[in-house]
């Protein structure tokens, strides 16, 4: 059995361009087995796209192939990349895609530029690289292709500019950095950096007030603002059965205060 | 071959949760064939996903393992459950998520509580059992495992209240339980009781003079307002190649009475 | 190995119609495989279902069966068909939604009404063939079924009017015949037609003066108007990191007139 390709980008569901990387995949390897991750990626938006992959990519078999394609850059001067990160093989811009993946698994053990264009479909296109490079990539890989015959080792690869919260004495400073579907606010202050109930919260330049400490959403009332874990270990802002995001009108980048007891 | 994994969640397409669940399954079981139905039931809202499934489900191979994750009360009182009806088998949160289920296929002839953390993935955090919880389960009911081993027998399911239509004389008094994505206005009254013509319909206070009865939407013209059977046998509203919904601005849960001939 | 199956709908992801289609198919073909294209075609939307089929189901492999279903006239006189192109199989109602696949593919070399109510759902609704007649009829198909056992063959094949780019002497008129998800107008002037530099781009009635002409994206600056070929090969005008369709307010059908050097 082949491993799985997963497929994760910013095109949307209303488009061919996914349909159309999935023929590509097909076309090559018949027998792949394609799962989409997410294909609502907020378009070109690379720090949505590496804390999505940062989060989801740990939980997948080692061996799977990765095609990550949120590429503002795509026919300018970016590289194209292959990565392993604690066994996971990736795939897509060298843009800061893959800040998020680093950060939970480690730096890259194999970089290698996608430098080989026999591997790819031609002729390539400027705005199309996942047709054109990636997919065809990923089912080569998935059909037994080495990463030796991708391209010349890569030495470094692109970051986001870190946003780390940081902490002082009896206060903690970091930011929003994803909201979810349901309107919970995740923000980048790692549980264990919150040693005591948050005395005093603010959001922006606002303190809040109102907010209940709890273990689990179903801790409070329906429309209750509370804070708690998320279930990947950051502090959260949610309402409960509600909309914390549309309640508070905040977005992703958001400064957060804690002073703790 | 192994049974088809389905996943019914409220997760939406853009946050991590539905590849978190689906990389759980492939570690365990990697040759699980997992078949999405829907991530876009609106967040935490039971009376769509009950409908949801009750509609979908019952169309699948028996043994399918269906995993249904609409959870508002997650690691709060609310028991995690495994149930069969029909032949088929499902996992979720004990919240009233499978009466539609139960409507359609009968009362469970299979009822166990999730209670062995043994199956579960450790540590299990207070908000995501669909990744800690119901995807390892379900992962290991796909390669076999019994479900005696999930728990005890459990003899009580909860469930939605029923708002089930009303008929006496010539009325029918029922609700919209449903808005699909063309805003076509699905009714909670079934076809049977519609023993002739309506003579006059009202929704909400208002009384609708300008519903033409069809057999199907393309017996009339495109803007006109029909009513007809759904494809589910429940009395239906519609906008030929509209938005009824849009057009009337009305919700799920408004009452609808029809006056016969 | 079956062939794969392919879903195209304008059913959205929150109504359960995919689902239903797909545990039909299951129940025939335990084995199937399903891949999901789009079910965010807009609602009725023929023009936009067959732009997406006809630029994506050329990358699959011959012999993948598509089921395709936007279809306003359901339950109505159109006919249901099943049709072979360039290798391709299709399946859907006969509305012009297999226009753009001509286009690309050429015309049909088989065309058959689907005609043998013994490979249905029964009884068959007025509103969902697409799991009473397309779902089944595809599933039976991947098992081996022979094209023959569906209907008579057919003559004529329903097309949307043509919307062809008109070109003389310098100038070139079209429309925009999609807006993809990113909000890039893809406008139906073959790149072959533009010979040389534009020097004057008008949008309905109005002129655009601040158009770039760019090899790709990453060629201008963020906000940047600029103008390119689309990946699949038609004048494209865009937004760098936006969305042109935004930033203009303009949809799909929109005259576009280019004047050359």
């Amino acid at each position: 059995m082949s491993p799985i390709i997963t497929l994760t980008t910013d095109f949307g569901d209303s488009s061919p361009y996914v349909a159309v990387m999935k023929g590509v995949i097909l076309c090559i390897h018949p027998a792949a087995r394609i799962v989409d991750l997410s294909h609502q990626i907020r378009p070109q938006d690379l720090r949505h796209a590496s804390y999505f992959l940062g989060t989801a990519i740990p939980y997948f078999p080692p061996d799977t192939i990765h095609v990550c394609v949120v590429d503002p850059g795509v026919g300018g001067e970016r590289s194209a990349i292959y990565l392993e990160a604690g066994g996971h093989k990736l795939l897509g811009p060298d843009n800061g895609l893959f800040t998020g993946v680093c950060q939970h698994l480690g730096e890259p053990t194999t970089l290698r530029k996608l430098a080989n264009p026999h591997l790819w479909r031609q002729p390539v296109s400027n705005t199309f690289h996942g047709r054109d490079i990636f997919a065809p990539v990923a089912a080569q890989l998935s059909q037994g292709l080495s990463p030796e015959e991708l391209g010349p080792v890569a030495t470094d690869l692109v970051k986001l500019t870190s946003h780390s919260a940081v902490c002082w004495q009896n206060r903690c400073e970091g930011e929003i950095q994803f909201i979810d579907d349901f309107g919970n606010l995740i923000t980048n202050i790692r549980a264990g950096l919150v040693k005591s109930l948050p005395l005093k919260i603010s959001l922006g330049k606002e303190a809040e007030h109102s907010l209940r400490w709890v273990n689990t959403y179903a801790d409070a009332g329906p429309g209750e603002m509370v804070c708690l874990f998320s279930s990947d270990g950051f502090f959260e802002i949610a309402e409960v059965n509600g909309s914390a995001a549309r309640r508070l009108n905040v977005n992703v980048g958001l400064a957060i205060n804690l002073t703790f007891e």
